[in-house]
């Protein structure tokens, strides 16, 4: 069933900050040119002792967004380093079935390392979330009672936004630019794979 | 469309060594209590030049091993630790969308570490991958030109029998043992979590 502004979107973005204790997401829309929040949230997924229960969990619940908000593209937050390869193995798991469910629905998915995300959002690829949690905040106009605390959920945002200026370009144009122009601007319209920004 | 074998089978144990450049696949029947070679294979994923690439396709394909042969559980070949956290990143990636194929379609998965199948299978946990070939040629009595030379297919079809010999209990007993009893021997009948062994 998705949601009544998700029917009045010209096309929606699913924003996810993958990680093995917390997932967090945010659902923007884009009206006309202009991006505006529909949803934010996390799963929390401390309370599965068993990390193999929490890629279940990753699994169903981002099937489950992906079947709510009918998002046109998904944005992921991939951070390529690490402390350790035991916590890499399990966040690339958990990247992993993140991205199956996306690829089980055809949504296609662009990735964006943290750096670029704060980039994009605040100008400076070192802000702390708590910046990117400001600016988005008043980007999108957000009122602050609306604003979840929870930084994994304005991370995931801050991913659907940084996607949305990197592809942002109008839907419809009149003006005579062709398809291989289409394409260029537009990659995320032609093809399920899988980009790395 | 499900293969002509698997409709005979009892059980059918579908292994997995999930790898970046190549993911190697066992398919394995119980005919009463005598396990079999019904199926092994490779999916080839160099040919992709994007990482992001060889994970659609290994969604795609294990997608179709399930739908093909119908597994009534999954073991896969998980390796916990790696060169660099780099690797270990992909191969989380790796896992993660076999282990979504599964989790979507119900199938439960049981991970085992290579020592262990290695020890399931020719009795030395530091045996070779060869060895371990050998191995499960005598043991599933599978004439040498249906043998596939690769060693991801053979370690693949090791983590099946090796989640066999695991977890192989007569299907139907006549015995009065309790439901309790039953849920201990056959955890993978009563539960589509993953667990880890």
């Amino acid at each position: 069933m998705a949601d009544a502004k998700v029917k009045e979107a010209d096309r929606v973005i699913l924003g996810i900050d993958p990680g093995t204790n917390v997932m967090g997401y945010g659902i923007l829309g884009v009206f006309g040119r202009k991006p505006a929040l529909i949803a934010m949230g996390v799963i929390e997924l401390k309370k599965f002792e068993d990390h193999y229960m929490r890629l279940h969990r990753i699994y169903e619940r981002v099937t489950m967004l992906v079947e709510q908000y009918l998002p046109d593209e998904m944005a992921i937050e991939a951070p390529f380093f690490g402390k350790n390869v035991q916590s890499m193995l399990k966040l690339g798991r958990a990247q992993g079935v993140a991205i199956a469910a996306a690829i089980a629905r055809q949504v296609p998915i662009t990735e964006y390392e943290p750096r670029k995300i704060k980039m994009a959002i605040t100008g400076n690829g070192g802000a702390s979330k708590e910046q990117v949690r400001e600016m988005l905040r008043r980007m999108l106009d957000i009122p602050e009672a609306s604003m979840l605390p929870h930084l994994d959920a304005t991370d995931a945002l801050g991913a659907a936004l940084c996607h949305f200026y990197e592809s942002a370009k109008p839907l419809k144009t009149k003006s005579s630019a062709s398809w291989k122009d289409f394409i260029a601007h537009n990659p995320e319209k032609v093809s399920t794979g899988i980009r790395r920004k």
